[in-house]
């Protein structure tokens, strides 16, 4: 198990988010990659930086040009607007709306590439999100290097990162550039499980179209919880990609009897696709005791995550997404790890 | 001049709304309302309360009835949902998510029906906004029944409502609504006239495709300031309404010098469209020292503005919109009056 970390995370480290209606202190903070530190070095893992800087390429393969370049200056322009808190949206195009247009306005540059009031930026977030594409990308190297598992544990997440927007905590969508790393590399077919409590709808959007990407989401159903505006189970996929994309949302209250079927189903699926590597988005806020998410998994059942996924013998690399419960979240993620490695 | 005014107003009196990035007083606030009251007592104006109450139909004209069902019904949702403070969006619809689905959960409704996250909902909120839009319609129907001028002064404004969106402090289009009620009614051209600061983005968007309304907007240019997604001059109808809005964006700074002449080109086309009624968006935020607005009007320009549209004969039904200079916002909408009155 080759493990990835970037301790540069801690430079996002914002004062709040909006949730509620109301500013509170940031579920996704710095203390969450120190807690899975923390017991991975108990449970006597241990890590690389991501030593390969792979550039910008990689992720503008998957994200729009315009998106990161409003992500590289966006402190900047804030800052030249005389603001001095975090950046939060104000507006944005609404139904009827244009996207057509360029406002000069950091308001309006931040309308058009938000489509969240809940995910802060601070001064480092642009470097940390780069950072975190890196660990992803290394891991994914990783797999093309010969292991048969990596782990990227770095923050903030990614999978709700769209190909030209922010939310969810997620700027850059690791998973999607790890997944189309690999692509590019030669790897035909490319499976994404995505088993985070939240759906992963940046990586469905990145690849909606397409075929050579597999995307299967679990997840508790959009219909009432984030991210609402995709996850549903009649988002198959477009085009080419008609039949590629798999959604298998769930009701509030699932625990592993009602978790399991579902994750056999997607691994079937992903057994039939005959993936060459696999990318997993790995959020462990399904545990009972997430502040952020309403499954009921024990720790052991990411145990059993791990080792059903090891069980289709696939190259995989695994990436942190959520989490919240952090004095848990080390404990949950060398669980999810002991499973990958196929521990009883 | 017949004035309409409901001093239920006051229950619309929310927390706070978020601002360069912060959450800060509402500008949009009770006080506003309340020097309006004094400035038109102190001037010897005598007003009405909505008298007429039209119900849901004009307002239903105008907006989509799942989004006026939203606005009924978020307040007591957003308390089941055991939220205490006024209402904020979480997330929405971004590029490429759907908007063809029907969230149960209060943030994603919310998520639906928001395009701005500077606009809070409070426990009164749909109540005033209700009865502001009566107040347009009782002003609309006093030209009706013979007036030929007549103002309403409710608030929260309504411009920037879209058919199915709030935001930008607006939640009914009044003005919209008023422009309805006189086309209903068998006028058969109406005009609107928008000369708040902002572009009145729900306006233009409510009568975009139709050629029986024409929408003509003065305000400060798009591409650097809000609303950002609509109000560029290259906006000038769809369909049977190609020709029919007319945006005339002006820049930062904008003074008496520049404003007339835009003002002299949008009645020219209203005089041409031979309209028999019209709709005036006011918003004092065009004046000098408006904390939210950049332009550079005086006081005496008001009643230039209002003698302008007075030389137009047209009878004309004034509502008013923006206006954060708030102990100056009573005098300069009498001065707008005595303009619309040919005072000299």
């Amino acid at each position: 198990m080759q493990i990835f970390y970037a301790d540069h995370h801690a430079h996002h480290d914002c004062a709040g988010e909006i949730k509620d209606g109301e500013l509170k202190p940031c579920f996704e903070n710095p203390t969450r990659a120190d807690a899975v530190e923390k017991s991975l070095k108990e449970a006597s893992y241990s890590w690389l930086p991501p030593t390969t800087d792979f550039g910008l390429d990689p992720i503008l393969a998957v994200h729009e040009a315009g998106y990161i370049t409003f992500l590289q200056t966006a402190w900047a322009h804030w800052q030249d607007a005389g603001r001095s808190g975090d950046i939060f949206p104000l507006c944005w195009p609404g139904d009827g709306m244009r996207r057509d247009v360029s406002p000069e306005n950091i308001d309006g540059k931040i309308g058009l590439y938000a489509f969240d009031s809940g995910t802060p930026i601070c001064a480092g977030t642009y470097d940390v999100a780069y950072q975190g594409a890196q660990c992803a990308l290394n891991a994914a190297q990783a797999l093309l290097d010969g292991e048969s598992q990596s782990f990227a544990f770095s923050r903030p997440p990614g999978h709700h990162a769209m190909p030209g927007q922010y939310g969810g905590y997620c700027f850059m969508n690791n998973a999607a550039i790890a997944a189309q790393h690999l692509r590019n590399a030669g790897e035909a077919r490319v499976a994404v499980l995505d088993v985070d409590y939240h759906h992963g709808n940046g990586t469905q959007a990145i690849f909606y179209d397409r075929s050579d990407v597999f995307v299967t989401n679990i997840h508790s159903d959009p219909i009432n919880e984030y991210p609402y505006f995709m996850g549903h189970a009649d988002e198959t996929g477009i085009g080419a990609g008609e039949g590629y994309n798999l959604n298998l949302p769930l009701p509030k209250g699932t625990d592993w009897q009602t978790y399991e079927p579902a994750l056999k189903t997607a691994l079937d699926r992903i057994r039939e696709f005959s993936a060459s590597k696999l990318i997993v988005s790995f959020g462990a806020d399904t545990y009972k005791e997430d502040p952020l998410g309403y499954f009921k998994l024990e720790r052991e059942n990411f145990t059993q995550i791990g080792k059903m996924i090891a069980g289709l013998g696939l190259p995989t690399a695994t990436i942190l997404e959520g989490g919240y419960a952090i004095d848990e979240l080390g404990n949950n993620v060398v669980a999810m790890l002991r499973g990958l490695e196929g521990a009883q």
